[in-house]
């Protein structure tokens, strides 16, 4: 039932240098431009030869080649092996014309007589025996990394294979951050009597970055219907999409679905059945989503994570757009009663073998020291009691860039 | 035995502002620099009282407050509760002098009477009831988030929290890249017989920037030993560490070793005991570290991730340097012998809740499209001599974050 990724655009694309692609989203298939290798490569150091010279030869009867001279890696061999012949050959460099097999060195000796070096073989070698052949590794055409990818380091060393000077790539959704809160102050700012220091935007600020997404608008609003209107209605005009926070405990309930209504924008969703998080809202306007995240920490952080997130991979035209789920054994008692799905911050860990998801102390929504910690989100299904130690639960991987296709792998189906 | 570590030096710390600290890491230890709360807080809207003016109150005899008026989220409050007075309050709001309980707003009545609003209560609360006392959350001086760590998210919200507008970080350690070998042509160039394009540089730079280093050093030399000497002293004096590719294949097996020597470098290691990337070398001179890595795209990305990376990571004052090892159910037989140590790339993948290692295609040294879709290795121990579909193996996760403390947490004892 949520409706926002009816409302994702064709991300743009854009062309950067290979040395400023890493984790960059790839906007276009990398397909092999050539064979690779794409000569006949010797795979070891030894002697390229015509299989056919070699025929009868074994320890008690060797053949004796002329060897020609040597081709190393990079060079260009303009010479043609006949019967009787062989070139000394270095991993990596190409096989001559009229080669069809390349003996190892460790296999043979080198001799010379008459002024003249020969190689000593002393086995029948097949056609084409230690050849790595035009194409083997892969073949030209062939689509290597699909669009939507992550781009790693292996991933870099295909581009360059390659000849991806420039690659294309996603251009990064443009975000907006709108925090609303009278008590609120900049970091920067002395403490006053009453105030707290606004959080939630730098921590949106890193969990958009880690999205693939980029802060390009960021205001802060004290609890006022008008600034709040004009601050979204600027933020509409340069970004992607926008995400405010606070605005909406009890007092000023419907402070954000107002705005919405000011601006002419349709309301997705303004509730949800989670903890933290349940007010939640998203709205439409001119195609571009907006996401109003609770002024809590925790709810703030969870909202993202669920909705915003999937939204910003979506206009990177990723695949698995959604958290990733494992299984895994909760580490210590839950004892708190679910009334509706809720999502606990954790620490997975790897213990001897087994992963196990420990709740963060003070599983309070409003305590930014449970997010410190956490690399998870521990999934307990609405209208449950309390979870023991010991038993399987769901799992949420946070900052996990595999993903998940859809939203049934990513929570239980009763929720979505 | 890989005395790489003895070379490390106390690294470079430097400022950013908050808003460019992402995935940074933190270059001392982040500690509260207030309580959190730093003031008496309401949890919940309601009305903050004296306890004591509730004695006795239940749903037959409740008691009559008089409100004094409302004190918002972010509102300095300039009254004091005195018995028989209730004030008004926002979640987050402080609780004036005076009151020492919070009652839900959920529980409540107003009422009106002789043109004063009195609020009724129809039950007992106790002293301290509903108040989120100072220091509850966190105690100034609290260390929150040890030097070392990666600053994601949840550490952004805490140093936004306590006023961090600049933020300590570690400089990312500077690296010199320099790729040997004649065959080699730029991404950029067109193909020519016999050469293939330098793919370790660029899949180098991903690597060492996933690690926590920049690279700002790069050059492409041809096997020419005068070449190669001077581009490591013009590196040393603008680096951190230095790592060559290639120049290391049987023709000139001892070729980064003699440039070591020309500079009076001390060799640590010229070969380890694994495939692929046997002929990984080190070596220190004047306290900087030279890794001569293979020049075959696998062997030099194994070698990266077991050397090179862990003392990047070290420069940073990380902790956890190492590589992360799990155990994992292989994912389909490998049926070649491991005279040594081998290091399969491969992918992890959840398949019901069991993690299941499957080795990549194609296998060999000079690949790389194994790399791409590669995101671990699996370790499989000399002296084996091949594995079957289901059995039980260790396995390195690549670009993992969490990092292992040394090296018997990554590798069986045995090798190192």
């Amino acid at each position: 039932i949520w409706n926002i990724m009816e409302y994702t655009r064709p991300g743009r694309k854009e062309w950067v240098n290979i040395e400023e692609c890493y984790h960059r989203i790839l906007a276009e298939d990398l397909v092999a431009t050539i064979d690779i290798p794409w000569f006949r490569r010797s795979p070891y150091d030894g002697y390229a030869l015509v299989a056919g010279s070699t025929e009868g030869a074994n320890s008690v009867h060797p053949v004796y080649l002329e060897v020609l001279g040597t081709i190393g890696a990079g060079d260009h061999p303009d010479i043609e092996i006949k019967p009787g012949q062989a070139v000394k050959i270095m991993t990596g460099a190409p096989v001559p014309e009229g080669a069809n097999a390349v003996i190892m060195v460790e296999l043979t000796k080198e001799i010379e007589k008459n002024g003249k070096t020969y190689v000593e073989i002393r086995r029948t070698l097949r056609d084409g025996e230690n050849i790595v052949q035009v194409g083997e590794d892969i073949k030209k055409g062939e689509v290597l990394v699909t669009k939507g990818s992550v781009i790693h380091p292996g991933v870099m060393a295909a581009l360059a294979t390659f000849g991806y000077q420039r690659v294309p790539v996603m251009a990064k959704p443009k975000v907006a951050i709108i925090a609303t809160g009278t008590e609120l102050l900049e970091a920067g700012e002395p403490m006053k009597k009453g105030k707290i220091r606004n959080s939630n935007s730098h921590m949106l600020r890193g969990q958009v970055i880690r999205a693939g997404g980029e802060v390009v608008f960021y205001r802060l609003v004290k609890d006022e219907f008008a600034e709040t209107v004009q601050a979204v209605k600027e933020a509409l005009e340069r970004t992607d999409l926008i995400i405010t926070t606070g605005g909406v405990s009890v007092g000023d309930f419907d402070y954000i679905p107002q705005v919405y209504q000011r601006l002419g924008a349709k309301l997705l969703f303004n509730k949800v059945a989670m903890r933290p998080g349940s007010v939640t809202s998203s709205a439409v306007i001119d195609g571009k989503v907006l996401f109003g995240l609770s002024g809590n920490p925790s709810a703030c952080y969870v909202g993202f994570e669920l909705f915003a997130r999937p939204y910003i991979k979506a206009l990177l035209e990723q695949k698995n757009i959604y958290p990733k789920k494992i299984r895994a054994v909760l580490g210590k008692d839950f004892v708190k009663a679910n009334p509706f799905t809720r999502f606990v911050r954790a620490k997975v860990r790897d213990v001897g073998g087994v992963r196990e998801a420990e709740p963060l102390r003070k599983d309070k929504s409003n305590i930014v020291s449970s997010l410190i910690d956490a690399n998870s989100f521990i999934v307990l299904p609405g209208g449950t009691r309390g979870f023991r130690k010991g038993c399987q639960v769901d799992v949420l991987l946070l900052g996990d860039e595999e993903g998940a296709p859809n939203w049934n792998a990513t929570v239980a189906s009763g929720w979505v």
